[in-house]
């Protein structure tokens, strides 16, 4: 099992050490920090109730943490050191030094938000292992990290680094041109300079900003960036249109161009008095939560539209489905086809998996199903298709948030039009839900049942014939409010 | 019906015309351009695949739009008069002495990026009527309106303004001090500059800039604003501990404080060849339904957890069910318990709405029923609910994405434990599903079957006696596979 050495176990590190636990990595850390147990585990805990959330694909098994007693002790031999220490740059350099006196060549990233890597390397002992991986919190949900080298970086360190960050479900993107603060650091200083400067002025409040943000351009950047939202705004003459319009508006007075406000104290209090009627209702963590749930559903979202932040979690599940394809099912017995989690989506206000959940679980039993007999995504685009006709349902347990759920096919009969299927949901072996199902195999086109292919029939035919020695399930040919036998 | 007046149709024009001709407003729509009607059109398509999608309670039939021959045409007998011509102060003038000539007391909202309401009102007839109200692009879907009075504007103006804004589904954000370009227009600014900066001095390319945004960020500012996000960045010190750390980097070279970048044509091509580069293999119109299905997906996410944007969604939908109560049923026949849309989400790849969501329509339609005879979200929080332990289906029909569907009630038997109803789920009158089920009604805290409270009983065992004498339908008691009889 590969293994990471995090120094600095805070906010940041603290997701660094779930991202890298729960894709099955296990972690040494050293934090001198007494409290870093805590809150590492705090940490932690908020990303086992989000990240599995967003994996269709079983999770690996979850590494294992330990707490070093030394920098020294946590980066023994170790495949990949991440240091997310305070943004002072004499601090990283002793951290570097102390890293790099035990193991000069390994990967060695730092979570700075604004140091240029050819900082980090100065007086350095080996410069070319060190580099900057700057994530974004919370790290264990959002993708992306800004992997800046330098000039003296070892390419061949730097193409290791984006292998392995890509492996946590990460976006590394390559800064080619070193700069302070990197790229997302200076939009974010802006904003924030702006920020503080309407606070102070008296324009609007912490929560009015908040407000002007999340109620709109917010929502847009989440999907797409600055430069695709201003081409769709130009309309349909597209982005010269655009320039041509807003362009010269960069010369009026709109912002604070040449300004910082004084940061005192009066600033502070102003600021964090504002914040906390705002926010103040919450607490850390249940603000933390929120945002995570928030989060899922946003990145949801795009992973079923195959867009931006949710194609790297496609292109995640689809290497790890590669590492580890699903066993050649034993057609003897019934048929486990899928593997599911139980999502924040799927659940109602107490927190049980919603009744129609028990048959959208089914029906990505009975997909798996047909895939594996040849009548997948390519057989419906040529115009054929099995379509549900009726179904029975028995709802025999409760499942709920985080359940590892198994969907198995039993088939009951199958002609050259019908099939005839049980189909049982199952939690650590025990059945939450049964359902009997008919389902008619159709022209598309046409609009009317007809048989199906050669080539499915023969896969198909052998398994039911195979099962015909299978017991038939007492549920099986139930109709609803029928005395149990 | 109420009616606005719109001058100009362009992307922001067309955008209001949508929302307010959604939300059952008719419009009058003024602009010289022989290409508004055209443009305005592909505008209002995309808003009726997307808007409706937002809704929970039955949209209301959509207004009339009306193009007219002038400015004074359109102004007439109107309840409210939204500007959106180009960001010319003098055009802008002209335009408002045109309408204050015909009506001078009209909410006159003007969706200016920049410009102060003072300069605005600069030689008004009545400049109290007139003020800004700044909408987002796309104006159909993003929530967000500053609306920014002067001194002068007449209150009770700016409070109707609000009051109108509000039932279009809007959050109308008062901006309580007038400067240039209000508040979120200033963050824009601020990034815009930056990122031209990062692309002329070839740091990023617009594609680089934008994954920086939407993979990080961005994803973050979607469903909290800047200073929530800090907050919680601040860690379990919260504002204080996350100012005392990142305030000083304010004073760093991070940004490019003091300049502008030249804004001349070699810098309008290197941004546009990158923009190609990027999106190019997109249309425009492509673009932006890929935005609004994305934008819809966010949104739905907030509103399912009550939080953002989202709310302002959930407060829409409470203030059009109040104004329009849901008649009570009539218990001689099946009960329409439920009004429904089908949503993008519950499409699969062909565009038919997925098997599970036929289920789901049904508990939609059982949740309104069992909320009608009293044992609703206060009855299960007090620890007893109906479970449901037995369900049939018949999938008899295909719905697709927009069709509106009913679902409705029949009570097939009922006693102290046990609740038997057909629920039929039909689109246009022809029935697309029918479910027979059994429900049992269970202390939740001791896990078992019990009466139902008495109260629960009075309303549900006359409605059960009364569908006695209603034809048994032809599918209870089915099992399945069975022959039709």
């Amino acid at each position: 099992m590969p293994k990471a050495a995090l120094i600095g176990g805070g906010v940041i590190g603290g997701g660094w050490a779930a991202r890298f636990l729960l894709n099955g990595w296990d972690v040494a850390l050293f934090d001198p920090d007494p409290q870093a147990e805590r809150k590492v585990a705090e940490v932690l805990a908020n990303a086992r109730a989000s990240l599995p959330a967003l994996s269709d694909v079983p999770m690996p098994d979850e590494g294992r943490l330990t707490f070093a007693s030394s920098i020294e002790n946590a980066v023994e031999d170790t495949d990949y050191i991440q240091e997310s220490v305070s943004e002072r740059l004499d601090l990283k350099h002793k951290v570097y030094t102390e890293i790099q006196a035990v193991t000069p060549n390994t990967p060695l990233g730092s979570s700075t938000s604004g140091y240029r890597p050819s900082q980090l390397q100065e007086g350095a002992t080996n410069p070319a292992s060190i580099f900057v991986a700057h994530p974004f919190n919370p790290v264990y949900l959002l993708p992306l990290v800004e992997l800046v080298p330098s000039a003296v970086c070892a390419p061949g360190t730097i193409g290791r680094a984006k292998e392995i960050l890509r492996s946590l479900g990460m976006y590394p993107l390559h800064v080619r041109k070193e700069i302070d603060a990197h790229i997302a650091d200076r939009f974010l200083e802006a904003v924030w300079r702006e920020a503080l400067w309407l606070v102070k002025d008296g324009v609007a409040t912490t929560e009015e900003i908040d407000e002007a943000i999340r109620m709109g351009f917010g929502l847009r950047w989440g999907q797409m960036g600055l430069f695709e939202t201003y081409r769709i705004a130009g309309g349909e003459a597209g982005m010269r249109h655009f320039l041509a319009q807003f362009g010269p508006c960069l010369t009026w007075p709109w912002t604070k161009l040449m300004d910082v406000p004084e940061f005192n104290d009066d600033l502070v209090e102003l600021i964090a008095g504002q914040s906390d009627a705002q926010s103040g209702h919450l607490s850390i963590r249940e603000l933390e939560r929120i945002r995570d749930a928030n989060l899922v559903g946003f990145l949801r979202v795009l992973k079923e539209r195959d867009w931006g932040a949710g194609r790297v979690l496609l292109d995640h599940d689809a290497s790890r489905r590669a590492a580890t394809p699903d066993p050649t099912p034993d057609s003897a017995g019934p048929l486990v086809m899928a593997h599911m989690q139980v999502l924040p989506g799927w659940i109602d206000y107490n927190g049980h998996m919603t009744e129609s959940r028990y048959l959208f679980a089914s029906s990505e039993t009975t997909d798996a199903f047909l895939r594996f007999i040849g009548a997948g995504m390519d057989y419906v685009a040529a115009g054929h298709s099995y379509y549900t006709a009726e179904t029975h349902i028995m709802h025999l347990g409760e499942a709920k948030l985080g359940d590892r759920l198994t969907g198995s096919v039993q088939v009951l009969g199958a002609d050259e039009k019908r099939l005839h299927v049980f189909i049982r949901i199952e939690r650590e072996g025990e059945p939450v839900a049964t359902l009997e199902q008919m389902l008619l195999h159709v022209d598309m086109t046409a609009g009317r049942a007809c048989p199906a292919a050669p080539a499915v029939l023969a896969r198909l035919l052998p398994i039911a014939e195979a099962h015909k020695t299978l017991p038939r399930p007492a549920a099986v040919g139930r109709h609803v409010g029928q005395r149990k036998t």
